[in-house]
């Protein structure tokens, strides 16, 4: 709670360039606005230069541009926002979690649990679970039975994760987060729905991040894979056999439907759909609330947004999208009239 | 189970004016077409006026506009909506939680549990939350540490609230809700994610209500507020840094982004989504699946759907858009020839 | 694990016709492409036809059609997708529950549990619910009290399933899934939102799967009912007083609003939005990311959605769609000019 650092101190942790006091010392990070006397703040927006001028704090993060744009004392970097990422990490250490079994919790035949782990009360490990050194188990989160969770993993309370997953080091995944559930397999037989057992897994990868209320489906047949630093938001759902490409991040209540390959360092918007069986190239991004139903085979970036408007005119617009064939028809039979017009 | 109360009594509580026989008792209130002789029913739609005539109600509540629409007995009302809203609670009382922390919870150090509060199976109180009178932590919650919850909250079965966070009185949280995720924030840097650390809290006023499964992130840096009042709906996705301005009401599945600024009284419809950094003023409506991609500084209804129809008649017209302006072009063309033609 | 049949077995079992080898032993199923000689695989879909010649599977489940593609040992049916999910159940039954109520679970006083049930560590019943037979209660579910759940339900982990609702046979419920929450009603008086009680239930038939952290409400003062054979994916959202048709399915991150009464067979797609009040006729097909806002009262297919292109080209043809009304009128008009022009 008390920790402080000398300005000088981060920037022989982290690089970059000190100017000023390097002796000032920082217990915190925090807006422009906000900072006070023992705060670093940093700048990497523009729009806030001016708040530059009037801010408390004790230093601040910038970049090479805004190098002179204040005398306080400052570290200059070549990526501000990643500086100043690194620095609230290192002001703000998650709480050490004690290594141990919980005596509520209940663990299954034969599950291994790294010594230095940690299982909150509540949760429930399956037999022959392996979950590795210094991860961290919280309350009431249930693991399958044979699931294999990496090292210095972070599951937030009620996570469940379902049997024979694979996960690498470094998850973190925040409450409500379900992974290796049933895919949605049915087959129509004679007026009657059959399930298509799933019986593929949910192999993720490292550095991955899935946010509070977001679901992964197990493969029907091979496997759902989330590779290396992939982030996902809240309420996004994954279908079985999707493949995310490494460092992709999907904003919350996007929607991968099944079989969906998706490629490495992609931006999916909030509220995106991307249809089934779609393979989308590296480096595409997808704008919120856009369904994309073909596939994309080239960088860059995509949309499809109906633009709002006040109700009465929306009306008074959309209700014309269902005559738009009508209308094009419309304009080619002026353009043929004119030009019959004009031959006159 | 055998709670009935005569029409006057109601009336008593709650005001209004009685027609008819203030004497028969009441048992339960429900629609006109099921009522029996001990049900209460009312008419707030006017569209179900004619189900009156054939109701089996032992009496109604009616706006002064239907005053004289039956003989049954009957209360008048200003506002029978929220009457009838009033008569289900007083007949309809929530169980009541027996006091007192169930010895299959888990309360952590320096939590302090109201004498009055009940903490039921399986929850894990956090060390040195707080949970106020009268307040209800049902099964498998988890509360995070030092988060503060007021009096008179009652949380379904398996809500997490994460470390932190302060919430008012009266809340009631449906199960699955998550309040208190980290934002998702990270910055790129050579290739890879950096987890910006969400230190914010959640800051929820009194009065609120939060639907199954609703997500709300923590803060990055300032916190994310829920003023009172408001009325969250299932699956709603809330992201970082967002304010949503008192008395506003959210339907299901509608996602706010990151700092986005939502005024008092709106109305978000299900499965809107407000794009990050926005702001909308008080008393703004959003239609049902609209993206708001600009702040709307003026009260009012706004929308953008695409009108839908028949598969062949969608792919027909909407294979156009991706030529509107082309099609725009066309007719500016037109236009100057028929301009020049005329000029002939 | 060692389980295997020979080929004449199976289809002794599930009908069809054996070509080739009936004495080859299988003991999985997998995809054409990664077979191996003691797997069966199938061909459903004509464009994986070519790797029928190139498969090492041991036989394949063909349809009549294909019955003289390949050599190899293999079974023809009439519908082979659904002859494929039959024999994968055989081949990957579920793990055996043991009955039983397991010793760190609560159950609550009256509560019925069938001795052939199993509950789950951390799972909570409520006073007075009934489990029927050979169900199995996942980890830390909980159930409301006196609510019904029939025989063979297999509820993953951390289900809530809320008081007094009533479910059929065979129930399949993944983890994070609510059934029974409040519907979300409230009435506006003075400035004030009041809740509205909701007293319904939700009434489940035989044969339904519900996805992972999806939400069916309760109703407010009928029932939700979902009738039999629904199949709903992950992270649906049914409101209250829904009424889904039997052998309805309905994709990953719909929305169907309250009222909305949904046919039988219908098929909705992924973040499809049903508005409330509705009515769908039976067989009705919705596209996914469509928003549904009046009743369908033909069986088809209906979509409403707008076609993504690059963002640049998004840009310059949807700003045009604020101005369609316009457009129109402008065509209008050149029509009206043409004619004066050629009436001179």
């Amino acid at each position: 709670m008390d920790i402080s650092y000398r300005l000088a101190d981060i920037a022989a942790q982290f690089g970059g360039r000190v100017l000023g006091d390097g002796e000032v010392r920082i217990s915190q990070i925090t807006t422009l606005e906000k900072a006070q006397s023992n705060h670093i703040s940093f700048l990497t927006n523009s729009k806030y230069r001016a708040q530059l001028a009037h801010t408390s704090a004790g230093a601040v993060i910038l970049g090479e541009v805004d190098a002179a744009a204040t005398d306080l004392p400052r570290i200059i970097s070549d990526n501000p926002y990643a500086y100043f990422a690194r620095v609230s990490a290192l002001l703000n250490p998650l709480p050490e979690a004690k290594p141990g079994v919980h005596s509520a919790a209940i663990v299954g035949a034969g599950a291994q649990i790294d010594p230095t782990a940690s299982i909150a009360a509540m949760a429930v490990i399956g037999d022959g679970a392996v979950i590795g050194a210094h991860s961290v188990i919280g309350a009431g989160c249930c693991i399958g039975a044979h699931t294999v969770i990496g090292s210095h993993a972070r599951l937030y309370p009620q996570v469940v994760i379902y049997h024979g997953c694979v996960i690498g080091d470094n998850l973190i995944a925040h409450s409500g987060a379900v992974i290796g559930s049933d895919g949605f397999g049915i087959a129509m037989d004679e007026g009657h729905w059959i399930k298509i057992p799933q019986i593929g897994r949910v192999v993720i990868g490292n550095n991955v991040e899935i946010g509070a209320n977001t679901t992964i489906d197990r493969g029907a047949l091979d496997d759902t894979v989330i590779e290396d630093g992939v982030k996902l938001d809240n309420q996004i759902q994954i279908a079985h056999n999707v493949r995310i490409g490494a460092h992709t991040a999907i904003a919350g209540c996007a929607g991968i439907a099944g079989s969906a390959v998706i490629g490495r360092y992609c931006l999916i918007g909030g509220g995106a759909r991307i249809l089934g069986h779609l393979q989308l190239a590296d480096h595409v991004e997808i704008a919120a609330h856009t369904l994309v139903g073909k596939s994309i085979r080239e960088a860059g970036s995509y949309a499809a947004i109906f633009p709002f408007s006040k109700q009465e005119d929306w009306r008074k617009n959309a209700v014309h999208l269902r005559h738009l064939d009508d209308l094009v028809g419309r304009v080619k039979a002026l353009e043929q009239e004119i030009e019959s017009l004009k031959r006159k």
